[in-house]
This record gives structure tokens, sequence and C-alpha cells, in this order.
């Protein structure tokens, strides 16, 4: 299967050629194949008209929880302990596979149409998920999460699912998620450490993301959640780590020194009232920053331009200087930053020789027009649902009806 | 002209019904004749099909500047002076009376599509904004800007729009807008006081929004903005005052003397680093609070659904409390305060004898699905593309192809 995009503008996410006007891009199976001005020699099977249209990379929702899509509205603007301890928790403890199954169908299907072509998982019966996203033709890193309680089961599982990826399309990969410090022991987070090591794959856990978490920590073991991380092993493993609140400059030398990314979540900071994440500093000591929509009870929507627009705006405002994150590197947070969190190489850009997972959205709308600056208009004004086409390893999974 | 919803979940906005299932809502000509439970008795010209849908009163969007849409992606990352002499002050010096229409145009219509019935409108050529919500057929209240240089000429506009409104169709009124502190000198503030209550018209102003303002007033006049305003009589006449970043507690005092409205414009004070406006806090001391989009070119859209979110979510992470602004209040805001904001006794609410405008959203989506609670779905999850049909005194203005 070969598709042709023609008269398109494309956003390429590249330093060297970042917008390119009446662009051709060629994809041959799962690969972007051509991208020049010039039209190519060679036929394709399809050819789609991008006129009015801009091509970028898809996005990369890099930390979510997508069968939570069944806790949409359930419980809002409740005080942390309560809204976890009576509405979630509970709630959770009655959840089936067939459950997980239906919430991962309609959590995939939200991303898709919003322009997220590749997810970061964690949470219970990912071979659910795994079964949904292999459906819908999403890419995307599935990890079990990991508590105390249940770490034996969940390494199990984590052999089944990665069983049952190897046969799988070859989208989906496996990742390992200890949950937290504060539920998971030293014993658990080691025992997570020697199984990412033997296997092979990335860690994904939470971090730093509660003052709450951060006092406890220190209270126990004399050291930061960061600290503590870093103690039990876990940066020895390429590591990303979702939240990233409450980071001292101690902190933030050793997830520099272990090249951790950091997810940044703005709409579940701000709602859980977790406070915000210095994301200018960060960015500013060279540590890779990565968007997550975190789960839909906690956001309450998984549409990874929102992450986008308020990550552009957020800092700005908290710290009064209009020129933090502009439109371009908050951009490359959603797409390429975000590909390099999950441990991929040749995906995030629009380039010969790269991951066909793309999307296609329309500007000839009023809330569109007029465009001065795709970019700008790609962060500041555009919503999910301006996406009309996207592409997962070359194949259209979504096309607005 | 007569309209029948049926089977429609109505948010009333009444705090003695929030939330009805199952209702049939009539509207004869321009107002709201009757809402049930029950099928009402009379006929009706059309029968809408309410199922899987919401209803809701229109959005009010109190301060915006329309037509500044001609100005969306033109300039943004930059410092605030360089922002608004390099590029838009010397863009706007360009404007044509055409060039408005079409920028209001496209404002409206991007309005319409994203549930906003009302706007607040302050810019330059409002008889060619006037002419664009005529034809587009949404309800406004316009007021031309006024700065010293132009006040002669300003008053004589107003004039002239009073005139325009009053053969038109009844949906539009006028006020009057000094622009702010810093560009509008003691004797224009007082000759627009006397010239609004001479016709008895609202003011509408920006207040408060930037530390330099405040500084400076205070340099200036050994007063705040809100004290200067006060003195110079502005708040003798109704007022709304946008933006209201940086009040004292005792600004707030006189704001609430004088029952001023504060307009919070979220998205507009983060992305220019304004700051981030004590909503919670002029909310406990019983200050009337609508919302707004300000104009496109610091938004940089006009989906007054992104501003009912990030208020909804962006005070508690702020003061780290997930309790503060909950979901209904923020709903109120962006309807019902709006209204009264803009001088409406009978409008804002789901009502019979209120004016017919309202929107209905389809509830029916993969990112709306499940609805455990409509109002949470309401603030946290919609978008402005869920808008399905928008109805402005009682006619449709918008329907989703």
């Amino acid at each position: 299967m070969s598709i042709l995009i023609q008269n398109v503008t494309a956003v390429t996410m590249r330093e060297e050629l970042p917008v390119m006007e009446n662009a051709f891009l060629g994809i041959q199976e799962n690969r972007i194949s051509y991208l020049g001005t010039e039209k190519p020699q060679e036929s394709y099977d399809e050819v789609l008209d991008g006129s009015g249209m801009v091509a970028m990379p898809g996005l990369v929702n890099a930390h979510t929880h997508t069968a939570m899509t069944l806790l949409r509205s359930y419980a809002d603007d409740m005080n942390l302990q309560d809204w976890l301890f009576q509405k979630i928790f509970p709630f959770e403890d009655t959840l089936t596979p067939e459950m997980v199954y239906e919430g991962s169908v309609r959590g995939i299907q939200e991303m898709l149409a919003s322009g997220t072509t590749c997810f970061h998982d964690m949470y219970f019966f990912q071979e659910e998920t795994a079964r949904a996203a292999e459906e819908l033709g999403i890419r995307g890193v599935l990890c079990e999460g990991i508590t105390d309680s249940v770490l034996e089961k969940k390494l199990q599982k984590t052999d089944a699912l990665l069983e049952q990826v190897k046969n799988g399309s070859g989208r989906l990969k496996v990742g390992i998620s200890p949950h937290a410090v504060y539920t998971c022991s030293e014993e658990t987070l080691r025992a997570c450490v020697r199984y990412a090591k033997e296997h092979q794959l990335r860690i994904h856990t939470h971090l730093a993301e509660t003052k709450t978490e951060d006092l406890d920590c220190v209270k126990a073991h004399q050291m930061t959640p960061t600290q503590w991380m870093e103690y039990c092993g876990i940066f020895d493993v390429p590591c990303t780590a979702a939240h990233g609140v409450w980071f001292s400059d101690e902190d933030m030398e050793i997830l520099k020194n272990h090249s951790v990314t950091v997810v940044h979540n703005p709409v579940s900071n701000l709602k859980l009232a977790s406070g915000v994440a210095e994301i200018p500093k960060l960015k500013e000591k060279g540590i890779n920053i990565a968007l997550g929509t975190d789960g839909a009870s906690s956001n309450n929507n998984l549409d990874l331009f929102e992450e986008i627009k308020l990550t552009g705006i957020l800092h700005k405002g908290i710290q009064l200087d209009p020129t933090l994150l502009p439109a371009w590197e908050v951009l490359k947070m959603a797409t390429v930053n975000g590909a390099k969190a999950l441990g991929y190489e040749n995906l995030g850009l629009l380039k010969e020789g790269y991951l066909a997972d793309l999307i296609l959205l329309d500007f000839a709308k009023p809330h569109l027009t007029p465009n001065h600056n795709t970019v700008s208009n790609l962060v500041y004004a555009v919503r999910g649902f301006d996406v009309a086409y996207t592409l997962v390893d070359g194949k259209i999974v979504y096309q607005k009806s």
C-alpha cells in the first residue's frame, strides 16, 4: 500500500526545515518514502489532496491510563484523598477485563480522532488495551501498573503481554511500571529494575506529583522521591517519569545525569491541585520533556492539543514572561520528544525513512483563519477536532466524517 | 416561528433545578415558552429531537475584540512592548472598515459555532461589527474603544452606532469603552461617564491587567487603577472590567461596593504573561465574575469552552486546592453571570419567559462517554466543536454540518 499526500503544508518538526509549503509527502508501506516540493516520479495506490491542510507528525501521549475513560466525570472537584479512596479506588476494584477493553476502545478512538498516534499506557488488564490497540491501529507502549501487593502477578502478566505483543502487528511495545514511590517498596522497585534489565524494557512511573509524596518520602527515607528512585536503581534503566511537579535543583541534576524524560501533564496537575511543574527550568537544564493527558478521570479528555496549548501559555503566565516556551518548542514536546521518551528513534518527524505516523489538520476554518503562522496556529488555535486524517504505520486509521 | 426540542438533557443553570433529564423545551418567537418533562399541549412549527444531546443557555463572551481575528497568529511569544508597538499597533493602523467587517464575520461565525450567543465587544469601526452581527444573528453589546486622541470622534461614532442599533433587530446594544487608565486621561474618563449617564449606557473597560499598569498608575496618581477609576466616576455607572489580575484587597472592596463585574480572561492573561487573577477571592467577596476570550491575537481562538475548562482547573492548581471553583460555579460565570455583566435580566438561564438563546451539544461521542455527571463533562471534557445547534432569539443561527 502506498499513499501520496499532495499540496500540503508540511510541519516537519525538523530544525533545518520546519515548514514546507505545497509539499508532496509519499508513503510506501509503513514509512515516509518521500518529502519534497517536486511531485515524485513513483506512482501511488492512493492520492490525498492536502490543499488547505497541514500535515505534521502524529502526537505522542507520553502518559495516560487509557481505560480510565470509564471514570470520566465520575468524581471531580474533590479533595485528593476523598477522590482516591472514596471514588476512584472502589470503582477500580470492580473493573473486569471486558470493561477495560470497552474503556480502551473509547479512549483510543478519542486519541486517534484528536491526533494522537502513539500512547504510553499504565493500567490494569493491559492485554485488553493491547487487543483494542491492535484492532484500532494505534501505536503504543503498554505497561501493567505495579504496586507491592500485586508484584508477582503483574510480572507474570507482563510475561504474557510480551508474548502477545510479539505475535502482533509490531506496533506495540511493552514497558514496566512501578506505580510510584508511595505504592512500591524498595524490593518492588528493585524487582522492576531487574525485570526491565532482563527483558530490555523501559520504565514508566509517576514521580514527584504532589507535595505530600515529596514530604512523605523525605520522612520515610531521608531522600526526595527522585533521590530514592535513583538509590533503588530505577534510573539505571531508560526511564520516563510522569508529572515532576516537585523537583529540587538537585533532583533535576539527577534526572539530567540519567537522561530521564519528564512527562508534563498540565491539565491533570492543575485539576488535581498538584501544582505547576517547572518546565522552563527543566528544559533549560537539557532534560527531555514530553506531554501527557493523564487519565480521563483527572483531565477529563484525551485531547493532547489541550496540553499543547496549556503548556504554551501556562508557564508564561506563572513566570510573567511571554517569551517562555515558544510554540515550536511545545510542538516538539508533543512529537519528537515524546517519541524519544518511548524509545523510538525513527518517529516524531516528517522525514524520509521515518515511520508514517502523521496527521492532517483541516485549516480551512474560521478559527484558523487567517494563518499568518502555521506553527503558532497549531499551538494556540487548533483543537483536536481539527484533525481530518490520522495515519499510523502508513494506514489511515481515522478519517473525519 | 415556534420550535420544540424534545428528549433533551436540560442544564438550566437554575439552582433549584440544575439538570432536567428527558426534558421538553418549547420556544415561541424569541422566548422560552415551556420547559418541563411532560410533552406540552401546544403545536410547534418545528420539532428537534434532542436525544443524546444536552441543552444549556448560550455562552456569553463578556470581553472580546472580535475583529482581531485578523491578527490571529500574527505575533506570538513576544515581549508585551514589542508585541504591541512593533506588531499589533502598526497592523491596526492599516485597518479599514471593510477589513473589520471581514474579521467580525469570521469571529462571529467562530463564536456561534462554539456556543457563544452573546458577545461584549470593544474595537474600531463597530458599525461594521454591528452589520456582521445583524447578518449572522448573534446578540451583543458593541463599544467603540476610546483613548484620549480619538475621544470626540468616538463619541460621535457612538451617536451613530446608537442610531444604527435602534433601527436594527433589537439584538444589539451599545456600550461605552474608555480603553484603560494608561490610555485615557481623567478628562477622557469623565467624558465617558457623562456620555454613559446621558444615554444610560454601561461602561466596558480594561482594568488591572498588568503589574506595569498598576505601578505606573500608582506613580502617576498615588492610586491603584481601581482607585483611580473610582475617583474619576467610572463606577458611578454600571461597569464591566476586563482582566482584574492585579487587585489589592482594598480594590476588591471598591469593586464590591459599586457592583462592578470582573471578566476573567485566563487564556489571554497567561499567554501575554499578565499573571493569574485571584478569582476564588473575588468570588468569595461576592463580586460578579464573567468569562471572556479577549481577542484572537492573545488567545488565539474565541472558543469560550476553553476559558470554562481553564477557569475550572487553573485556580485549583495555583492554590493547591481541588475543591475551588467547582464545575457548576464556572458554568454560571459563562452564562448567567455574563448576562448580568451585560445588563440582561432575562438571559442566561433555561427558564420560561427568558430569551431563547441556547445551545445543543452532541454528547454521543467517545470523549463525552460515559456521562456520569453532565455538568462535569460540560466543564472538563466538552470543547466548542461539540456544539450541534446554536439558537439566538429563538432562531437557529448555527447548525453543525
